[in-house]
């Protein structure tokens, strides 16, 4: 009889971790996904390339969707960053992410919606709207898995 | 000692059931979602406009984001969609899904990039892509809480 009171017990006990850890999640993978979108302007602003890439998935099937165009695999987003903005005559200029949310879809998945702002050298503005797909892998933590970006027309 | 193992069996055999649980419904969502989007080009193709909306989230927090613009709240999507496709001098014309990629990202949520393509009477096309955002339901089943659509340029 006391075996069995101190099964359910632990059983219980394990139950409460449990729901208290999925209540804790949430505020904590918030605030993950906006440490790795400042941290991506943040290597933006710099001119650092690699390092905002850091923010995507690492894989071939990382997918990037902007004006009809699908990219398909972290090189060839990569490349498009580096023909969009490092070519000849082309800048990275300084970009602002707003009207940032992030809204959570799972215990390892999450959506961002935000707007992005792009000011060149010159003053040249451009901006547009962003849908981000995120999950939460084990090594590596939160990465960008899917990016669809448009521009103000 | 005997209700000891029987507790025990309760317990592996209540996680034997959920893991078969999860494992079945991953090809049952697959199919749900791509049901919703077929009846939605059904709607669509019929000029039905308030039957396609039936795949979309009746809420005021359902989003809609196309080129540069944002909609927010179910009234505001459908409005765009009438004033696009059903104003004067407007079509709705026949729509086509293809390359339809459906992932999900919990148990109840998923994540679809697509291609539609829209063919007026005159013969005039344009297309483009798409990410739909998807949460189920307990009541409603799945629905499209999150559009971002652009067009080929």
């Amino acid at each position: 009889m006391k075996t069995k009171f101190l099964l359910l017990l632990a059983c219980s006990l394990l139950f409460t971790i449990h729901v208290h850890a999925q209540k804790k999640a949430a505020p904590q993978a918030e605030a993950d996904i906006r440490a790795l979108l400042d941290a991506q302007t943040e290597a933006w602003n710099k001119g650092h390339l690699e390092e905002f890439m850091k923010g995507y998935w690492r894989s071939p099937q990382l997918t990037f969707y902007s004006a009809g165009n699908k990219r398909a695999g972290y090189d060839a987003v990569l490349e498009r960053y580096r023909k969009t903005y490092q070519s000849d005559g082309k800048e990275m200029g300084k970009v602002a992410f707003s009207n940032v949310e992030v809204e959570l879809l799972g215990k390892k998945a999450a959506v961002v919606r935000g707007r992005w702002d792009l000011t060149m050298s010159d003053g040249k503005k451009m901006g547009g709207l962003y849908t981000l797909i995120l999950r939460q892998f084990k090594k590596d933590g939160w990465k960008i898995i899917h990016d669809h970006t448009s521009s103000d027309q």
